[in-house]
């Protein structure tokens, strides 16, 4: 059985779980968050939801601004 | 001071690292990992080297062809 559509790795499901955990920490809107990191809102949220399959090198970008470890994203 | 180089990301270098690792454990060459893997052997000694920017699908991906956890790859 092909798979057309999109997989989404559990390592993306797990990254936005822990963005969107870390943001309520924050108290945060995704719009003020975003705009604090730098990022554009619509971005973020399709982070949140596991819908973004980012490089190494963005989650690390992206753990970098929010200041944490990478491995933070990474791990439920 | 702007930087044009590409910047190798601490995540792609463990992954690198960990994929080093986990072939000597198994006392594989990069060709007949690679073979076994279904991966191009040149692919799979770039990632060795830290050069590739892997995405978080190909990560886990790679982690499961493996028959290893996502996160043994992305931790030393």
């Amino acid at each position: 059985m092909h798979h057309s559509g999109r997989v989404t790795s559990e390592l993306q499901k797990t990254v936005g779980r822990r963005l969107r955990e870390r943001r309520r920490e924050l108290g945060l809107s995704q719009e003020a968050m975003a705009e604090q990191l730098g990022y554009h809102r619509t971005f973020l949220g399709s982070v949140e939801r596991g819908e973004r399959n980012l490089t190494l090198a963005s989650v690390e970008q992206l753990a970098t601004s929010l200041g944490v470890p990478a491995l933070d994203l990474l791990r439920d």
